[in-house]
């Protein structure tokens, strides 16, 4: 036990240390030669090593090698830096290292106190069991969409757990064209079928267009098929771009579809004023996604799926075998029997002090200042020369690209700006990464981290200018 | 920084001195009052919370109300007690906090090493690529069962992933009446429908009956239904027991089946000389699951899948849009190609540290040790007046029931045995769970502790007389 107290120790400095060290050393860099060969090759060795050595193949070997998401100045994707706290938590969480499948024990009871603040900080509203934590929105966006599969079937008199798809006609589910590559995978995975899915365009505003929606539901009725569920964005992942809810909810209730929303990154922009009108009927929701792992700074995984009745998801989910009896499980069940998950991790313990440590003020000021960063980016290329906006800034999203004088063709400009992210992260002091919007090759930079300073945006379009010299010169 | 060290620290020792003070403590204990309050009904808090105040609430709040898997008394389902080499650098996965969908940094390079570490591990053959970790068995069951649809629908002709099943002949699979409910669901999710989910009869050792499985695939092929998959299991929940695996491969061979097997729990099982031989096929199976956050004590979550070939799952689950388009990937793409989660969490540190820790040599010892242990109670069991063995221990679970003098009649022993796992846990000195096994109510001592002595038994079955005297008196 004293090798444990002295290893742990020295892990709790080695993560102060590389938290506080980040702005020290690059944002990312290639991993290379024997590294490489460690970290891939290594055989298990045949007697145990003590913990102190593997300490140290953590500060050596694993700790140089991020992927980034902790550095001010990365803007890829969607991946935040841990918040402290959560860090601070995780060892806890594993020395503790429940299932929080179900049970009388803190690590599923917490689980209810989190997803209630969820659902209450984003403003859905929340009734018992409404929802659980995930490994993140891929995961929740399977539950939600079964979910809606469950209820669709049970309305036409079947049940689709039992029968399968097989001899039942096609169902149809309507998403944007901007919509999350999760729910194309989760509609597969469920056996509808991509065919059955059908990507509705986008305004010139990146939104889901409504009419265009209402005809491609008109035309599936014509032809017998059986629409059940659409699916809107309040944050896409390239422009944060966020659907007109509200309209998409009436069109909803008028045909009896689910509504789904994905709001995995864009959920916590409903705290800000400027953007908490656009959410505007997403307390209408069957169903809303958000991953606390995204801008909260959950340290991942931490998904979460609210749920306006759970009932259809237990309905979809829960198989109780004799084994996982729980004679004393009160009315709500296990969180097992709402999703696919048997073993659960605490994630609750790293969400709750995430959000305890933060306050609610605390996430409406991180809301603010990386959507006011994204906002600022936006002015500095519209200021200049050879940069363009290529999408109007909804939340914390900036999309744009190089558009140098003398100006390129479409071909060559396409090719510049689809090589510029990977050599800005090959310089190593900023990471962002592309896209394609409307046809043509895009980068955009998207901003989760407390610690970014209007300085760094200066940084970054330096960057782009310097690596996209370096690749024409 | 000084406060995220300071409580760092604090936390690093608070989770020290939990797993030092686990014997000091009831296995488990009712969440009751004002912290079942605090855990389920607390609001989060306006301002933010100082991060000393959280490790305390840990302390005071949480790290009380254990579901008992640390303690060495613990022998429900198949929970393990937490590594120590887990816990210490689950701090440092968070401080990194990596996705690890994929790309060029030590989080998703890691999983390379720690997945081939896996399939040595437990003699299944390895190519690059051949495998990822999970959020758990259950999660690893969908992407093998997935991937058996996948080659099925190609090998006739069409891709499940665009057509959907609707127009399709139902896909049958076939599982013992022993097998996990996670194939169940993962069935059920996949759209296949459980009334095509043949659920084959075990023999009296509760291994699946190969001639009813013959039968069965022979009745459904007569009736022009596809079978596509066989499941076996490698230690079963119940009883641990191994089903015949080579001739179920022979029989998947023959038929074109997919192979799976269900080594969630018993996979380290191969690892012990007197079992070894029951693995025999078990190299032929195209997926094999595994679960490290089961026998080999990582911190939840760590599950795994390993595919003979990988291709099958990346064709069932690859897609990749603009925005996650990796011009430098490998030829094996992405960890997120091969199954439904898009961020992925750094669990192959704690597998890693987990697996380094004990060396090949420690896992050997921790399988053997536990093994012998379920051996002994069976011993402790058949030597004793009023318990009765249910099973042969083949792996490290021992079914039983409790059978005092004079007789009961079935259902009032039924009943009694029902009851018992309750009491013994409200107790507080062991914790074990009931099941249902050819017909009658059972218990089960699961053991996955290496911390477990042969005294601990006793104390198990004098829990179990004074929890019925308890009950009867
Ligand atoms: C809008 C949106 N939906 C869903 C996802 C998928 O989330 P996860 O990676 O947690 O599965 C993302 C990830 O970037 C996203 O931005
Ligand atoms: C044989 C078997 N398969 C599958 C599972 C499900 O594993 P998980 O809880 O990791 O999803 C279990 C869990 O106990 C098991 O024992």
């Amino acid at each position: 036990m004293d090798e444990l107290r002295r290893a742990g120790r020295a892990a709790a400095d080695l993560a102060a240390d590389h938290l506080a060290g980040i702005m020290d050393n690059p944002v990312w860099r290639p991993v290379r030669g024997a590294d490489h060969d460690w970290l891939t090759r290594q055989d298990l060795p045949a007697a145990g090593r003590p913990l102190d050595d593997l300490v140290h193949d953590v500060r050596t070997r694993i700790l140089p090698y991020p992927m980034g998401n902790g550095h001010p100045r990365f803007f890829g994707w969607v991946n935040s830096p841990p918040s402290p706290a959560g860090v601070v938590v995780s060892s806890l969480a594993a020395a503790l290292n429940p299932s929080c499948a179900g049970g009388d024990h803190a690590g599923a009871l917490l689980e209810h106190s989190v997803v209630r603040w969820l659902a209450e900080l984003v403003g859905y509203p929340h009734r018992p069991g409404g929802g659980l934590l995930t490994s993140g929105a891929s995961m929740a966006t399977i539950i939600a969409v079964a979910s809606a599969r469950q209820r669709a079937a049970r309305r036409d008199g079947w049940d689709v757990r039992e029968d399968g798809l097989s001899g039942h006609p096609p169902m149809v589910m309507y998403v944007s064209a901007e919509a999350h590559g999760c729910l194309r995978k989760a509609a597969e995975l469920l056996g509808l079928g991509s065919r059955h899915l059908r990507v509705v365009r986008v305004d010139d505003t990146f939104r889901l267009d409504v009419n265009a929606l209402r005809t491609a539901i008109a035309e599936d009725l014509a032809m017998g098929l059986r629409p059940f569920c659409v699916a809107a964005s309040a944050g896409t992942v390239n422009t944060g771009a966020i659907d007109s809810l509200d309209e998409i909810a009436d069109i909803a209730a008028e045909h009896g579809l689910w509504f789904h929303v994905d709001g995995a990154y864009g959920a916590p922009a409903v705290l800000a004023r400027q953007t908490a009108p656009a959410f505007a009927g997403w307390e209408r929701a069957d169903s809303v996604v958000l991953d606390p792992h995204k801008w909260l700074g959950v340290p991942v995984d931490c998904g979460c799926v609210l749920l306006r009745d759970p009932a259809f998801a237990r309905d979809a989910f829960s198989l109780v075998p004799a084994y996982l009896r729980d004679d004393e499980a009160g009315d709500l069940g296990w969180f097992a029997e709402y999703g696919p998950e048997q073993t659960r991790q605490f994630r609750s313990l790293r969400a709750w002090a995430t959000m305890a440590h933060l306050g609610r003020e605390g996430i409406v000021r991180l809301v603010e200042h990386t959507m006011s960063l994204a906002r600022r980016l936006a002015v500095l290329i519209e200021d200049s020369d050879d940069f363009e906006l290529l999408a109007p800034v909804t939340t914390s999203i900036t999309a744009f690209r190089y558009r140098p004088r003398p100006e390129l063709g479409p071909d060559p400009l396409d090719a510049l700006n689809r090589a510029i992210p990977a050599a800005v992260r090959r310089r190593g002091r900023a990471f962002l990464t592309g896209t394609r919007l409307a046809g043509a090759e895009a980068m955009r930079a998207c901003f989760l981290n407390p610690a970014t300073t209007e300085q760094d945006l200066a940084v970054l379009l330096a960057e782009i200018r310097a690596a996209a010299a370096e690749l024409s010169g």
